[in-house]
């Protein structure tokens, strides 16, 4: 299994809107892609390792995917559809980072 | 419910012993935390968004806890002994990112 992690780095003058994030943006993104899409998730940044620190991201976004293969051949139709609705709740440009589960 | 996520970036020079990781560091870190720690979760890095380029991390680690208190509550008391696992599987500096789960 694959995991996509979306991470959104604090900025100054970063901006998440979470609500719209979980409840319109990723569930789209689920939609779009279909049941290739195995799972969504959504993390809100709390803080670093030390209580009271910032977090080093306002947000990570996830999905799973059988594959690599799996997620291009889903996504990637639809991309200029979810990408164009990034502005929607953030103006922070996206790390995408795909990964192999191990655990 | 918060996730902790354990970010190693990738650098010149930078290793990573995802075996050892997974067989040995976070099973002990479960272990020594009990059961307030919910799940614990391995991410190796694959690439980034576009096919072929490289990942910004070489691992993500996860562990779930309830609540930040949960987690430094169980987690504090065993940070030496965890921490110092560490140069057991990576030379990496790890960013440690607290997470309510929103989705």
């Amino acid at each position: 299994m694959i995991r996509v992690a979306v991470i959104y780095p604090d900025s100054p003058g970063a901006r998440f809107d979470m609500k719209y994030y979980t409840s319109h943006h990723m569930p789209m993104v689920q939609r779009l892609c279909g049941p290739a899409c195995k799972s969504i998730g959504a993390d809100q940044g709390v803080s670093g390792g030390q209580p009271g620190s910032k977090p080093a991201n306002l947000a990570i976004g996830y999905l799973t995917f059988d594959s690599v293969e799996a997620f291009q051949k889903s996504f990637g139709p639809n991309a200029g559809e979810i990408l164009g609705d990034i502005p929607n709740y953030t103006n922070i440009p996206p790390i995408v980072q795909i990964s192999e589960v191990t655990l």
